[in-house]
């Protein structure tokens, strides 16, 4: 049985319409589009999903809360793993921000470099970079896994399950041939995230788009424990993708990292301690104050699948030529707080 | 006759190398190739294409200087033209800072609104976001105006002008296919700035890149008269080529408006006149006073060819797989003061 394939067929990237100054006028802007989806395409964030820091006050006096969220199964969770114990052991409370480089990242943790870790932190492997789903190009062996990884999706495309083989290999090619993005054949928001895949060997990977947090490490074979943390705060550096590990994104108090003053010695870390910004504490968010509900677009919704054409090819008012396309990082993945 | 075209034999997208780990250690990082670039390699930048600004000082009575260059021809004249007549009037000196949005924009003028432009200025059309160059793959039409476009290519590659027609076709189309750019399929770095191009209808355009420089403006067909200026600060808004006109960009001092609070109105402007940062003066180079000499890696030299391909597959010892792309951000053009 020939149907078309669910898995590819909502794309980033569509191809521009011409549309005509009058036309233009009826098209939605991203932003309308996100504003009009419906209660039922947004999808709650679990309070222990979150990391929750709380830096010291600005030089006014302002609390500066920076909430990330951590990224689910499948991705990277032997480092999430032991972030959640390093955040619950307390062990970021009193340590800084101790490098801020611009157009690049913020990165924090433990300036001093003696602290003791806690016990039971894994060590993760650089397979972990990436996670394998299947073989690719064998349906058998990589649908099952695929829907397994992303049950949202399997929700959503029921139909999925009943693809023939031959087809979901013509469509895979096309899919990989069509993309717009040079770093990632297979790019798309998945599972509500950015990721990068080849569907050749089956493996997916996150994308490193702004605000999006990873692990420091030093030098290859070493991957990092996950207790020295940045945010990208520049133009998506991709070249990063795959070799480091991703674990979050900031989605609330970017800003907070974003405006710090940068950091004058080599790779903008900070060179006199009264420059380092304190950390006072970082919590779960199940284990945190005051922390709001938060819920992002499904990235398998319809109005997901429309604001991302849209993204793509700007028709609202203000644009006369839509750039016909867009990479992974220019679709950001809505994300608010949930009304009450 | 029959030759390789350098018009496209130096692009910037190369395959990435399958390298092993002892063979990685031989490889030079990006920075390295540009630190061990020849002298000639390197274009000096007329102090008169430069627009300096100098802010009020910072909380700690630090200066807070922001040098941009102008683009120069073929790309947006008739804009750069009215902020050099803006510049000689000291337009700007007393306006301020009035815009910080996150990841997108830093934008200055005159808050008010009120302030008189200097007379002459030109009102630019639409037409002049992009370029026209010939009319592309008629090669008799093309060539000789892009060549005159785009000199310091005619003398890095003379022999340009002996290929003949069917074989500047085919290399046309195989360049346009192979860019891993979503936004422009004939993008490169050409004349020292980022650009896009369309080769099948002869337009070229420069993009938005971190630390570009545009003209604010209204609803179209306005297209502003380069009064009200915005600098990138976050990842590249691309969907704004061909949409805005671009004029320039921060070659030194992005930190000072990079790390601005972020503002709290809508789209990032500042709400109270007490958080606009003043702006004490901006000059053109040649008028303003301390001015160091920059200079820029030609985009036509071997270095930047080598530069280009090191950052589309990092092979330096902290990488374990090279990208195998990059997008025209990514590649930014290696500016640095020059040595007395």
């Amino acid at each position: 049985m020939k149907r078309y394939l669910p898995l590819f067929a909502s794309a980033a990237i569509c191809a521009a319409l011409p549309v005509s100054a009058q036309d233009a006028k009826t098209y939605p802007a991203p932003s309308e589009i996100v504003a009009a989806a419906k209660a039922d395409e947004w999808v709650a964030i679990a309070p222990s999903d979150l990391l929750v820091m709380d830096l010291a006050p600005d030089s006014k006096g302002k609390p500066r809360r920076v909430v990330i969220q951590l990224i689910p199964a499948p991705f990277s969770q032997g480092w999430v793993s032991n972030i959640r114990k390093l955040a619950a052991a307390h062990w970021w409370d009193g340590t800084s921000i101790n490098r801020v480089q611009d157009n690049y990242v913020v990165q924090w943790g433990d300036a001093t470099e003696k602290k003791s870790l806690p016990a039971g932190l894994a060590v993760v492997p650089e397979s972990e970079y990436v996670t394998q789903i299947g073989k690719g190009f064998d349906l058998k062996n990589f649908l099952p896994n695929f829907l397994a990884a992303f049950p949202d999706y399997a929700k959503k495309f029921p139909e999925v399950a009943e693809i023939d083989s031959k087809e979901f290999e013509i469509q895979l090619k096309r899919r990989m041939e069509s993309t717009a993005d040079p770093y990632a054949k297979g790019n798309r928001n998945l599972g509500g995230w950015p990721t990068g895949g080849n569907y050749e060997n089956g493996t997916f990977w996150p994308t490193h788009c702004y605000a999006m947090v990873g692990v420091g490490r030093n030098l290859s074979p070493d991957t990092g424990t996950g207790a020295e943390l940045y945010a990208v705060i520049g133009h998506a550096p991709r070249h990063l993708d795959r070799n480091i590990a991703l674990v979050g994104r900031v989605i609330e108090g970017i800003e907070h990292m974003s405006s710090l003053p940068r950091g004058t010695g080599a790779l903008g870390f900070y060179e006199k301690e009264e420059e380092r910004v304190p950390i006072l504490s970082v919590r779960l968010g199940n284990e945190a104050k005051d922390v709001p509900a938060f819920e992002y677009l499904s990235t398998d919704s319809d109005s997901f699948a429309a604001y991302a054409d849209a993204r793509a090819n700007r028709r609202d008012p203000f644009f006369n030529i839509p750039a016909g396309g867009a990479d992974i990082c220019n679709i950001p993945v809505p994300i608010r707080r949930k009304a009450n």
